[in-house]
């Protein structure tokens, strides 16, 4: 009863001029005949060889392509048998579509994509020094009152359904009190939970923005931003600082009345640079984002970590135009895992950026929102806060004696106030990808200023909040060594 | 030093033959010159009155349009000194912006958009009795296990710090053994943990399919579904059921070949009908859909709470051809506000649709994932489970019973062999939307069949999940009372 497959017949060549490299062609041309049904399942692909042949290629082209495509499951390539159709719809919608992936690898960060998969894969390596990771030494996770916590929430909680649309309430209470004492006074209608202040961006970008508004951001910026801004169809504009912050004079020219334009700031401890935007700045930055007509979106994910003082205001709290919607995060002082951020923003557009969380994931989990109420509530994450900034003060002090002894020669950088980073400036006649992979050798980690810039440049993005003290010496050292070697 | 702002300048009308509703013009008229920058902070508007006259309207039609504006945040409604612009730039973005949320109220389900919100409000009330509620009785919370869940945790979990893209191994793990008893069989390439079923749904819709693709469905089906789907700009087609599920041959002549279709099926005990797909039925599915390329989106919220007979495996587990992409979820069986979920499918795939999770969230909850991890691997979710099964057989019994005693003569209905679902469908001479408002008066809330469905239809949605046996017998009886008095 086995119908009989009438062997594959081709007549088709891949074009050898095209930006498309020729293995992509094949694959798509096997993936199309397949989608169309015009090729069945069971039906048998020509030998390699004779494809080779017929495609005018050579045989690695072709086996390229036959790989990809029987590892998205279209084909299977029992050898010898030959090689036949098996299908896989989904696959089958994968080479084709226009996927966020392919958003996020074109444009300003295409040639960086590289490099920052390496990272992160890196970063799972045993025994490697990371010295510019974005995330807290995990080994500073307060145990005791995690345990604490957790104990209350075992017997506490009883039962829970589907959370109210803005975050449990108990939650935005203890946000709304805890945000006073950065000077900005709101009320719970005005905050919005979300999992993590990356989905705020989301919510922001697909929900306020049309397509093809320009965003204008520090240069360089927190990378995961600009790859949500482009995925959302958003075209970035990139403005430098200096040692007070954002050059916002510069936005000036660029704004075009015909279309929406937005700024995306992270006024405090940016990420990358370490740069805080001074009180004048900000003053400065707001009266012009009033007269221009331009809304901020205020990222604060860093503001909490203000070791030397903590005069430096969000700008949320000078807002008295509803210009800026403000971005808080437990990763960075807390826990990323947790997957709790918040935004603040007037009520109407909180009311609409709840409407479209419920569409997409129904709510943040309810377990990390009353673990984070608890921290709030209990006053324990206040006084963990005040022994983490104790600790990542010695560890910014002794990052910058570090540089100073072993990097006066090599580089320049600044002097964070507060947050993660410390932005390395190498002397013109050091190679950062050169560096890189000399130091990959010695097993450290670099983070090239490139991954976050719109431009070339010579930096490194530093962390000193990932590795302990005498750790960090040691790599600094290591790295010091290895640059004069050269 | 104050600049003199000169008084507002109106020559404008709203046009009264317009779909648009006059108010709605008023508040983009205003926001429009607000945004262009003619209007700006400080300058007042004329009194209420002399807009009414410059407008040609009622002072009533003023008055809401003022009162809109000033909750945006765009005027301040001083009385006496009259309305002033304080503008709200964020605000400003929501009445232009064609906005998730407007999408959603658009198309098939705006006029069941009012009845819907009703509802949202209406299940806080106390004292309602939720007849239709999508959700499990928040007294079958196994607080016990969540307890010793939770204590485990307490000292178990270190610290943490962002997850791996596709969710904790772990977890990743449990669900790998925990679909083996469903026939399905694949390792943890193939799944992607997300938070919660919606948000993978969300994640396929943005990622896998093009905008303006057809997405063929039961009809009725998940309200939320369609909402999602709606959203990301995808076409609708709702296919009808009779006793043995999809009515599929139906499809065949909607299929047009120049655009992609997909179709979305919840098998078994599906939402809200509670009708389960007969084995015959998902081979003679699988066949058609193999034949005409169309992939699917398999919904198993409720494969997982079949009382009677487990025998009806998911289409996943007869899918030889990467043709169904398969979503679980902890929200029915164990707490929604976990917000947990999963996709299966081929790697590839699964690899796509994490890289997009990661731009949007980061990854799901560790804490959540941990702790359904620990419930799964500890063989608590199991037992857990078959008490669970026991309870809402025993509710369905129930509810079954309550019908033929009061609803006879009234409606039928179908036996459903799990889930939370019976679909009541009344005779000729009862209209749903009267028994609605009638049933309220009494306390009790009911969810009209249009929710969920394409058209016009004479049905509820009842949930035996939710209230206890002698709650829903009461209510029920209430209910046929009511109706017997008309
Ligand atoms: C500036 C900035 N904003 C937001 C985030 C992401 O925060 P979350 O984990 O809350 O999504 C990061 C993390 O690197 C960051 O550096
Ligand atoms: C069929 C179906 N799928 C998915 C969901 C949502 O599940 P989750 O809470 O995992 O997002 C529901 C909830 O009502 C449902 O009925």
């Amino acid at each position: 009863m086995m119908k009989r497959i009438d062997p594959i017949q081709i007549n088709w060549k891949p074009a050898k001029n095209k930006v498309i490299p020729v293995y992509k062609q094949i694959i798509q041309y096997v993936c199309d005949r397949v989608a169309s049904g015009e090729w069945v399942i069971g039906a048998r692909l020509p030998s390699q060889r004779t494809m080779a042949k017929l495609f005018n290629v050579n045989r690695s082209t072709i086996s390229i392509a036959i790989d990809e495509l029987t590892s998205y499951g279209i084909i299977s390539g029992k050898s010898g048998a030959g090689t036949q159709i098996v299908s896989n719809t989904w696959a089958l919608m994968l080479p084709t579509k226009p996927s966020w992936k392919k958003l996020i690898s074109s444009g300003y960060f295409q040639e960086n994509n590289y490099r920052l998969q390496q990272i992160n894969q890196l970063e799972f390596e045993p025994n490697i020094a990371r010295l510019g990771t974005g995330e807290l030494d995990l080994r500073l996770f307060p145990q005791k009152m995690w345990t604490e916590v957790l104990q209350k929430m075992s017997t506490e909680i009883t039962s829970w359904g589907y959370a109210e649309p803005l975050g449990i309430l108990e939650l935005r209470e203890a946000i709304v009190e805890h945000m006073r004492q950065f000077g900005i006074n709101v009320s719970t209608e005005n905050i919005l939970v979300t999992s993590g202040a990356l989905q705020a961006l989301q919510l922001i970008a697909s929900c306020m923005l049309k397509e093809g508004s320009t965003v204008f951001t520090e240069a360089p910026t927190y990378l995961k931003s600009l790859q949500m801004f482009q995925s959302a169809g958003l075209k970035l504009n990139g403005i430098t600082m200096d040692h007070d912050g954002l050059e916002y004079w510069k936005i000036k020219n660029q704004i075009k009345n015909s279309e929406s334009s937005i700024l995306y700031t992270i006024p405090t401890n940016q990420n990358p640079t370490g740069i805080t935007m001074s009180d004048i700045r900000r003053k400065e930055l707001m009266d012009f984002c009033i007269k221009n007509r331009l809304p901020i979106i205020e990222d604060g994910a860093y503001q909490e970590l203000c070791f030397d003082n903590d005069q430096f205001k969000p700008l949320k709290s000078i807002d008295d135009n509803g210009m800026v919607m403000y971005l808080g995060s437990a990763s960075k002082t807390l826990a990323p895992g947790l997957r709790i951020g918040w935004v603040i923003a007037s009520k109407p557009v909180i009311q609409r950026l709840g409407d479209a969380k419920m569409q997409m994931d129904y709510g943040a989990s309810s377990l990390s929102q009353l673990v984070f109420a608890e921290f709030l509530k209990s006053g324990k994450y206040s006084s963990y806060l005040v022994d983490l900034k104790k600790t990542l003060k010695k560890r910014r002090d002794n990052a910058l004696e570090c540089l100073t002894k072993y990097f006066s020669q090599l580089a320049t950088w600044n002097k964070p106030i507060g947050g993660f980073y410390i932005w390395l400036t190498f002397n013109e006649s050091i190679e950062v990808d050169d560096i890189f992979e000399r130091a990959l050798k010695k097993k450290i980690l670099l983070n090239p200023g490139d991954i976050y810039d719109f431009k070339h440049n010579r930096s490194i993005r530093i962390s000193f909040a990932y590795l302990e003290c005498d750790e960090f010496k040691e790599s600094i050292k290591k790295l010091a060594l290895l640059l004069m070697d050269k």
